[in-house]
């Protein structure tokens, strides 16, 4: 830390992604990408032309882009707010609707943005505990007036509130703010995002790093009404009004509108998640009942540290968290059948062992 | 503004980006922009397989970029911070290093973004008045602790520090952070990067927007010691880790590279905005002594907003600012040779009628 950094940050620990080691090839199932590349629509949108044109500032108000999810979600472009990433997207979110001094609620085990979030702005972060079975309960934010954070399905257990549920969350007080963080939606398909043309305190987010095979373009977006986008665009516009450069407008605009190639790469992802989580079961593991892109599970008898380092050694990469309630798990990512077929065996060969 | 947005905000005004209207082609120079495609090499570096490659996250270190700039600026990858566009990293700074309830000086006349970031984090801003002849003085800065922002060469005037001013600024106060905004600089050959190496308390920002053809690619960086840089990194981790996607790594690595093609593209720059000065000056203009991209230009006889509004009648855009102190003048973006032949003939023929 330097003499000149704002003594507002001295506490200020920042995100860690996942690891990208390069010390040889690895089989990654550390960062809930997906196996498949993107569309090759995307391939034909990032055209020579496109390329000679960068000399030209992006359109700051992204309307192609806008235009085509407010398509695909049947709403309208000032409906649609769209960051460089989600986590662009829930940065000026949480910086926006809660600002420095106010507050936030969200799960004690979730995306572990959200804290960091708290602290860089300066917002008082009330953590509720998820039950016991690892669940989120509604009932348990009735009492908070403050914006809450939830991402669904949750991160990293995948465990995913049904959209009645969500809609219990949201009657509960219709003068909170209600942020539904989807980033894991297309695996779970019951999107919230209908609901924000029926209530005002609703704001549903969603990326393109998971089901569009775009992590490497960062593109995220916000649905809600008018108004709750309006005061995001008077973020963006305050802070960089040209976040999303001219190849990721195009890149993703193709991308949302090839939803044939895109509704077959998710459903092939549901299928190899499902593979895996009966074999793991049938070892023995602790699996729960994920609606995302990865597995959450925890073996009774073997570590999971040990199991995260073992895999590590064996060119298999899978994410471990040390926090004292999820200690005992293993994040998976759900790749394609070849590299589940790869983590099985190898875990089996480990358990054996 | 909806009944969520915290009312820390409720005096921001956004920054308004120069306008793109789409109801005819116009010769388009208000926004800085450069008249050149990028270098070839950008085209050849977007490549199928990177695109392919989209479904894996970017390096969140753009290790590839930031050496490729480390090398070019003679430093080290840890003195390189990088940057969705120079807004970016002047947004990352300026909350590191004044926070809400801090201070910055800047002067009154100046990159309008900087007020609006002081509204946006709460930073207490002092708008030193430019001297009469527009020209910044570095001893009107003696007496700020606090960090001092400085656009050189200026915004919106072309005017230039001197190298020797620089230095004479940064000693004015070791404990005291000199940001130096070199958005214009390679069109004025007296970057202060170098003196990074020597001095602590500097920070030299520029882009790729103008003199590397990507303004549509979002690309800025800092120069700075390690201590400084591993704040702004602080910042970053806690924001966006992946703010830079893999395209534009690769693209602007390429660009960086091919410091032939740019010096070429900068060179005709140069001669164009001096036939330019030369050209308005005969026609009885004031025209400011631009080291950057743009003219500054004022005619005793022909107000500036009719000027702007007849230059855009006839299909050139240039742009006018209504502030006091500037109201007489329009800024002219220089372009290819075509384009100011164009809009010297344009103003020829408009001071006749």
């Amino acid at each position: 830390m330097s003499k000149f950094l704002s003594n507002l940050y001295s506490a200020l620990e920042p995100y860690t992604p996942g690891e990208q080691p390069k010390d040889k090839a690895y089989i990654k199932l550390n960062t809930n990408e997906s196996p498949f590349s993107p569309s090759p629509k995307v391939v034909e949108a990032i055209s020579t032309e496109v390329i000679n044109d960068l000399n030209l500032y992006p359109d700051p108000e992204v309307s192609l882009l806008r235009d085509a999810l407010a398509e695909n979600f049947g709403v309208n472009r000032e409906n649609i707010f769209v960051g460089n990433g989600s986590d662009d997207v829930i940065a000026f979110s949480i910086m926006a609707f809660c600002g420095r001094g106010g507050s936030l609620a969200c799960p004690d085990i979730t995306y572990g943005f959200y804290p960091v979030y708290a602290e860089l702005f300066g917002v008082n972060l009330t953590e509720v505990p998820l039950r016991d079975d690892f669940s989120v309960k509604v009932e348990d934010y009735k009492s908070f007036n403050c914006p809450v954070i939830i991402a669904n399905p949750n991160a990293p257990t995948g465990l995913m509130l049904s959209l009645e549920e969500v809609e219990t969350l949201i009657n509960q007080n219709p003068n909170r703010l209600v942020i539904m963080d989807e980033a894991y939606m297309d695996f779970g398909k019951a999107s919230a995002a209908e609901l924000t043309k029926k209530y005002n305190n609703l704001m549903v987010i969603q990326t393109f790093s998971k089901s569009r095979s775009l992590a490497g373009l960062r593109v995220g977006f916000a649905v809600a009404n008018a108004e709750i986008i309006r005061d995001l665009e008077t973020m963006r516009f305050s802070f960089n009004p040209y976040n999303i450069n001219s190849i990721t407008m195009r890149a993703a605009t193709a991308a949302i509108k090839d939803s044939a190639y895109y509704d077959n790469c998710i459903n092939k992802i549901i299928d190899n998640r499902e593979y895996s989580k009966a074999e793991l079961t049938k070892m023995g593991f602790k699996v729960l009942n994920s609606k995302s892109n990865f597995i959450f599970a925890s073996h009774p008898e073997y570590s999971a540290k040990a199991l995260y380092e073992e895999l590590k050694n064996r060119g298999i990469l899978v994410r471990y968290f040390s926090k004292e309630r999820i200690k005992d798990f293993v994040r998976i990512t759900v790749g394609s059948k070849e590299q589940m077929q790869a983590v099985v065996n190898e875990i089996k060969d480990i358990l054996k062992g």
